[in-house]
């Protein structure tokens, strides 16, 4: 016999029995339910408290049109957009009282599967997918299981066979584009130049486009925007390439928006190391509001926040929505939240907030 | 009425039907139990294909002993230091099919309470906990309630009330200094300095006893340790305050061991603002192995790694042995991983890996 086993859970019975009452007025007494008198009703929940009595509710689910229960598939591993994203979700599913199933799916098509139907045998009533980047992906196969789905972060294609489509939540790139450029040219900036990532991202098409939209709308100069990796090193190449010896100096831009910022640190860098002053000379504007980044730069970097945290929340609330109505109901198809630029020292505007003097962090 | 409501998901019931058999016939042949011909298996199974049928895990778990769920409390937000250990989690309890409920206690104690009683109120089967630093922090109330739980990356005092302590699963931060340290000494460094965070952090103490055991051992020069915060400033802050102007030449050290791969970045960018080069005048090394600031220092970063993603593993491997055993068994108490050096550029060893050569990214 191993005497460690965990000791029997209390059930109701012993309420019952340690409250001095039937077993009916027990649980009328723990559900709030029937007509007893007060000090009965006391007298069971100081008995349920006493034992540490805890409803079972996964007896209790299986009673219910609802377990409860709702699943999160991330098809990344946990990486930097997706954690925000899951932070937002369970936030709000958390105080819906809904549990919440993490399952990792890691890019791998056969283990999504697996966690879907681990998902469906547990009877979720919902799932929200998200993702590492906002690009379309294949739905996710429920069979003939009909359980809402919310895309958070990814999205689907449009799938002719779906009556509805599923709601895809997704930060305005396009947006966010439009409100960094704008922001530079309102400051009086001139030639403003976009340096971003691979162009095959949903995201850096996106921004580009926003970018040219501000150039157009405000008849800016000419546009230019150079494609690269989504690291420093591609920031401090662009910027050479931009400023170095051979650049003919009277078209030189005096501001670069910059796809990500990592990318807007690589640029500041090189800048630097070329003898010109942020913003004086040339004002820098990042993407991801990612902290680590904006604070290091020097100066501190103005950015593109996507509100990530947000969007979590406004797909697990959608999701809660979804389970209230039935998996028909509801808008489809993608939405896009809007971004929020973050105004720091690196685009020479004033800043309002408290923040470090750029001086003092040179 | 609303027609979109979810069909009614197939029974055990159905599959018998339509395979017209007995429900104890489609039962036992599902189950792999009892004596059937084989074709009548395969018919079985043939039409809860055809059905999309799934058992009911939820009515499963109510009779066994194990819910075949998990959940993992995280008292920090999801962070950059808990996201590799819950990925190694998942991916154990996930290959052991066992779900996982993901619950984020966010540094507030009633929040951590409320997630609990949710936990045990689902009959999870066992609990990790895990955090943002490696500190103790109070043990999970449980109340009456028997579960195991394991505690990664983060610890529990010994508590007297309970005859066996959980489980804490740690980064041994004293081998990782201390393997930093020897690394830098082999290579014919002779004045180690050690750069680190605030020293209210045990890692911090313990990486710090690890720098100077070392030291010690190889009978090397008078240690010097400098406390500061975990950013890029204080690394450029410390750098100043050894290689400024005042500081006596001939003392100055030759390497800096720094307590996180921010505070290496800080300190080789104020080394090449001083004219410094890096590795060939002060070689440097950092902890945490973080790719974003590895590969974006120049020359790249050698760097301590906490191996964080197979201590997850762990975790939840010393969880599923406890659900086996019953909550009384097994060791208690912290348990220490071994960290591993990461050799790139900027502490001078030859490097065996394919990296970046590092004038390629200057």
């Amino acid at each position: 016999m191993n005497q460690n086993r965990p000791a029997r859970l209390p059930t109701i019975k012993d309420v019952a029995h340690e409250a001095g009452v039937s077993l009916g007025t027990a649980s009328k007494a723990l559900n709030g339910q029937g007509q007893l008198r007060p000090g009965t009703v006391e007298r069971v929940r100081a008995a349920a408290d006493r034992l540490h009595f805890r409803p079972n509710r996964l007896a209790q689910s299986l009673h219910r049109a609802n377990s409860l229960t709702v699943g999160i598939i991330s098809t990344d591993s946990f990486g930097r957009f997706s954690m925000p994203v899951m932070e937002g979700i369970e936030d709000v599913l958390g105080s819906a009282e809904r549990s919440v199933f993490m399952c990792n799916a890691a890019d791998d098509p056969a283990r999504e599967k697996m966690h879907v139907d681990a998902l469906l045998a547990r009877r979720v009533d919902g799932i929200v997918v998200t993702g590492r980047r906002t690009d379309a992906r294949p739905a996710l196969n429920l069979g003939a299981a009909r359980v809402p789905v919310v895309y958070a972060y990814t999205q689907v294609g449009h799938d002719p066979g779906q009556t509805v489509q599923a709601p895809c939540l997704l930060p305005d790139d396009f947006g966010g584009g439009e409100q960094a450029t704008r922001h530079l040219l309102t400051l009086g900036r001139r030639r403003v130049a976009h340096i971003s990532g691979p162009p095959k991202f949903e995201a850096v098409q996106l921004r580009a486009r926003g970018y040219l939209a501000a150039l157009s709308a405000a008849g800016a100069a000419a546009p230019l925007v150079l494609h690269g990796a989504w690291s420093e090193a591609w920031g401090r190449e662009a910027a050479a390439q931009l400023f170095g010896p051979a650049s003919a100096t009277d078209a030189l831009p005096d501001a670069l928006f910059c796809g990500s910022d990592q990318i807007a640190r690589g640029v500041t860098e090189a800048l630097h190391a070329l003898g010109l002053r942020v913003p004086q000379d040339v004002a820098v504007v990042g993407y991801d509001n990612w902290d680590v980044f904006t604070e290091a730069t020097r100066p501190t970097l103005t950015s593109v926040d996507m509100n990530l945290r947000d969007l979590g929340r406004q797909a697990g609330q959608r999701l809660l929505d979804l389970i209230d109505a039935g998996p028909g109901q509801g808008l489809g198809g993608p939405l896009r939240l809007p971004c929020r630029l973050v105004v720091r020292h690196s685009c020479g505007a004033p800043v309002n907030e408290e923040a470090p003097d750029p001086r003092s962090s040179a």
